[in-house]
This record gives C-alpha cells, sequence and structure tokens, in this order.
C-alpha cells in the first residue's frame, strides 16, 4: 500500500492544466517509480474559484469543467482567499503557478512563506520568487528541512538547476550566458525577414507567446528575472531583476538587423551573468553573433544556456521549441525529485 | 572524524593523472560534500608497474615520478597483474580508467567483474564494457547492491548518463542523435578549409586526438561504441559496437565536402538511435546537415547529443573542446554521485 502525498496547486492556467493532465497519464507510473499515490486535494484560482476536497479531487472532471466552461462551474467550488486555501488545504506539497509580477515577485512569495509556516515542500514554476527572493525563501527551507524546487522557472522542464545539482556536483559555477526570451528571439528574427517591429510583435502575440502588452519581453525584464534567478541560485549572488545591468530590444531596427546579417553575423537579446571584483554582476544586453556561433543558430522559440564552471569547463543546453507540456514536465520531475532525493 | 574510502586504480595514463590531481586539489572540498576522506591505496598499470599502500599513497610522489621518469621507479612499484593487484587492493571502489579494445571491451569487463566479485562499487571511463558489456555488469551490480557508474565513457564529464538519469526522471528516452567522434568531425572540417584527407589525419595526429592507426576513428568505430553504448543504457537495447549500422568517413572526397558547404550544407558523422519495430537501433554514417541546424555548427573536437523524450521532448547537450580535465572531472562527478546518493 503506498503512501499519499497530497498536493495543493496555486494558479491553474495552461500550465497547471497540463500538469493536471500528465499526473492523470502518469499516475500509475510515478507511483512504481516514487512509490507514492499522488493526489492534487486543492486547486487555487483567482478567476476560476477555488476547489478542495481532502481524498482528492478528481483530476478528468475538473479538466472537463475547465475546458467546458473556461472555470470550476461543474463542481462545487470554494470562494476562499488563496492563502486561506492552502492553510486549510493539509497538502505536502505547494505546486505554485501563479501568474508572475516582475515588480516584486509577489503573491506568490507570500504563497510560499505560507507554505514553508505550515511545513510544507514548495515546488514553484514561477520565476518571480527565484528572481527576488530566493536566499530568503531557500533559508526558510533549509531551516525547517523542507524542499524547495523551480526547475521550470528557466528553460521549462530543460535541465538548467537539476543540471548543476546533481549532474555537475563539486563544481563552482564562474558564469554562464544564455539566450532566454522567446518573444524578442522571434522579433528580431521576423526582422531578419524584413518585417517591421510592429508586425513581429504583431505576429508574436497571434501565436500566442507574447503578451498583450509586450515590454516585459522587449525592455528586457523577463530576460532580466531569468539571469537575476540564475546567478542567484547557481553563483550564490543577491541579484533582483532591478539590479541587472539591462537593456531590452527597442531601440534595434530593421536596418541594424539586415546590416547585421550582411556582415555575416545575428543579434541576439543575451543573458550573462560573471564576477566582477568579487560581485556577481547580470546583465541582459543585443549583442552581435558570429554565425558561426552556435549561439547564432536558436532559432524562435528555442533557448540556450551556457554555463562555465571550474572544473567541467562549459556545458551547454539547448531547449528546442517548447510547448506547454515542457513546462508541465518541468513541475514533474521536480515533484519525482522531490519525491525520491 | 570521517570514514575513509579506498579507490583502486587501473590505468594511469593521461586521464589517471588528470583525474589523480584533481583529487589533490579537491581532497578538502571532496571531504566536506561527502563526508569521506578519500585515498588511491593501489594503482594498476600495465608499462609503469604497479602501486599498493592500504594506508593511501602519495599522489602528490606518484605524479612527480610519472612526470619524471614516465612510471613509478621513484616508487616502490610491484610486479603484480593488475587483476591481482585488484584483489589484494581492498578497495572499496574500482576506477577502470585502462585502454579501450573496441573488439570485445576486454580486459576491462574482466577487472569490473572481479570488483564486483569482490563487493566493490565501479566507476570506468572506458566505453568498451558499457558498449560490449552493459546489461550483464548492471544486473550483478543491481543483485549486489553495488554502484556501476560510467558519465565519462560518452562525452567525457558532459552530463549525459546522469542527466537522463537525476535531471529528466520519470521520461522514456525515445531516441538519440548526436556528433560524438572529434577525430573524424576535425578530418571533415579541415577537407572545407581545402586540405586533403591524408593532410587532416596527418594534422590531427599532430595534434594528439587522432590515433597512429586512425581507422578506429575514421571507420565509425568510436562512434558506433559510444552509439551502443548510449541505445544500451539510455533505451534498454542489447546492442555491441558491431550490431550498429556502421558507415565511416573514408569515402569522403573534399569534393563532397566542398560541394555540401556551396549548397550551404555540412557533412557530419551522426550517430543514431531510435526505435524500429520494437527493436532499438543503431546507426552511424555521414550525413548533410543544413547550416541553419544547430549540429552543423558544432566544430572540431567539440560534441553534441539530443535526446527526445516522451514527456519533455527534445534536450540538447553540448560539450566545448574539451580536454583532459574534462575527462577526470567525469569520473570526479562520478565518485561524488557514488558516494552522495
Amino acid at each position: 500500500m503506498n503512501k499519499v502525498i497530497n498536493l495543493c496547486v496555486v494558479g491553474f492556467g495552461n500550465a497547471g492544466q497540463a500538469f493536471a493532465k500528465m499526473l492523470i497519464q502518469e499516475h500509475g507510473n510515478l507511483s512504481i517509480l516514487t512509490g507514492y499515490d499522488v493526489r492534487i486535494t486543492a486547486i487555487a484560482t483567482n478567476s476560476k474559484g477555488c476547489l478542495l476536497n481532502k481524498d482528492g479531487l478528481n483530476l478528468n472532471k475538473v479538466i472537463e469543467s475547465v475546458e467546458k466552461y473556461g472555470d470550476f462551474q461543474a463542481l462545487s467550488s470554494d470562494k476562499i482567499s488563496t492563502i486561506d486555501l492552502i492553510k486549510s488545504s493539509g497538502a505536502h506539497v505547494m505546486i505554485e503557478l501563479s501568474a508572475l509580477s516582475i515588480d516584486d515577485g509577489q503573491p506568490a512569495i507570500s504563497y510560499i512563506e505560507t507554505a514553508f509556516s505550515l511545513d510544507m515542500h514548495v515546488i514553484t514554476a514561477n520565476k518571480g520568487p527565484i528572481a527576488w527572493c530566493y536566499r530568503k525563501l531557500q533559508n526558510i527551507a533549509n531551516r525547517k528541512e523542507l524542499k524547495f524546487l523551480y526547475e521550470t522557472t528557466v528553460m521549462d522542464g530543460t535541465p538548467i538547476f537539476n543540471l548543476v545539482k546533481y549532474s555537475l556536483p563539486g563544481t563552482k559555477v564562474l558564469s554562464f550566458k544564455g539566450i532566454l526570451n522567446s518573444t524578442t528571439n522571434f522579433i528580431i528574427e521576423e526582422m531578419e525577414l524584413g518585417n517591421t517591429y510592429e508586425a513581429a510583435i504583431k505576429e508574436a502575440q497571434r501565436r500566442g507567446f507574447a503578451e498583450a502588452d509586450p515590454s516585459l519581453d522587449v525592455d528586457g525584464w523577463d530576460a532580466a528575472a531569468k539571469t537575476a534567478a540564475l546567478a542567484n541560485v547557481l553563483m550564490n549572488g543577491s541579484l533582483t531583476p532591478m539590479t541587472v545591468d539591462r537593456e531590452g530590444i527597442k531601440n534595434l531596427t530593421p536596418h541594424d538587423v539586415k546590416e547585421a546579417l550582411n556582415a555575416g553575423k545575428k543579434i541576439k537579446l543575451l543573458c550573462e551573468g560573471y564576477i566582477e571584483n568579487g560581485d556577481v554582476i547580470g546583465k541582459v544586453r543585443p549583442v552581435l553573433l558570429d554565425e558561426k556561433d552556435i549561439f547564432s543558430r536558436v532559432d524562435a522559440t528555442s533557448s540556450i544556456l551556457s554555463v562555465t564552471t571550474n572544473l567541467m569547463g562549459e556545458v551547454i543546453v539547448v531547449e528546442k521549441n517548447p510547448e506547454i507540456q515542457q513546462t508541465a514536465y518541468g513541475v514533474y520531475s521536480d515533484l519525482i525529485t522531490l519525491l525520491k532525493l
């Protein structure tokens, strides 16, 4: 008889729904792999309602309701705040999938603090808390011997944090560089094809990966948040998105992009972390890359990260054109890591 | 007071010496990280002599002797067979770094079997045993609850096997493809620059990464051994280098390479593993790659591996221009994994 693990899921947008579907599909495998019977007992959302059933929610019915009505109206939904639902969930693990607030990482940070105060382990896919508040949250987790995992916050389920932690043991990360924002990468590519900046943004919005307000991407805030998260976790930095030296792509013109192309080069928005005078520095800015450089071949929605370590030199990881399933897998892989290691 | 772990090292060429240097340098860190005081108590070689000291060899003196004389003559060396040294070493872990025999994986396989029979954990950097005999060796290790690690056998210390095992948990590998042989990659590049096949081989030999007899590389045997190792471990295959569908680069001419280049393409020796009619298939052959393909940008001594999984799609890892230190780190990282997990 397997032990039971109850999850409280905060946020149930595309990522949450994809994660729930993966849990349904992989329930048997997960049980064999970890020895746990994993159930979702609580789901908190702002717009769809809240669900709580300590015997485990029927995930098929939850998804059916969301797909049919856009919310939980087909189920007995509670009117309760997210914090109160976390408190009354009695779950072992909180899965934090709420929307990113780039300004301060809230309310996700307070959700995570609440979960820790209730002795719940936490998995988050939200880069806000890692970019704004990593050290403090990790310290709480360490003190309470709770697990805190966040693989999905950079490059979805592609192993970055877990790669360094579990597969590059004993190394010290000296620097990193990456192309980590799809929208800007796509816009620059569209300009290479002769389209205007405005048309490129419209096309990115139409395809669903740029927000209605694209400034989070084009001003480099998303890239800065990822840079801060990587610097804080991998290099023990104390950055926030605000302290990353940030330049977006707003000043780039189709002329710049074409001129680069004619010179055999490509412009990419590069995220970097390195040490200068003993301090961990984060930088985001458009750079010219030679077309021989593997970084210049990272297309539209793909990402690349190079990590340079003291003992192992440079290791590069690439994620190719991820879909929402890759986000769901990041959370799912953290769940396995949490239950197994 | 830390517990002591004794290592028996088989083979003490460049990789063994680099590993010993890393152990000297990282001894304190390793102790903090794992709680173990790690010592080398035995070293077996064919040409340098054998060393045994159950209180731990003085590694600085060992390296000094090898660097000065090319062997262990400055130390009290034993005339004893490798098998007998493994048996009398009383070590907890065998580090197997003997030379590759592509024909049968011996004598490395018998060394590993001997170590397991003595209840020693095993780390190997030798792809022969994994390509020829993985299933049998892993089954012995499982039955005896011993650890068997081999990260270094493909792409040196770049996490491949440990990446999939520890950082892509719960996934099933559906296929892989990689550029994994430096010598052939270099030779093709030299032909792109207008040099002949023969001149390219000479230059690779001069730089030290092609053997005096280059057939192991140019006939695709090294690539086939890596393909078999990956297929056996990642996809539960039952391949040997002999059963990999193998074509080397001997029939390539500078004309072929130039013609490809003029068409905006590159020729690379590709290793592939996939499932066909329920069987795991391995294939090695030169292919035409579009210059937009990230695989076409893997230069000379760098390597690339793409792994496609059921839950996470495609994850790509690149190793940039490794040196012998990257081989040493592969062994060192396996040692940490063995002691920690």
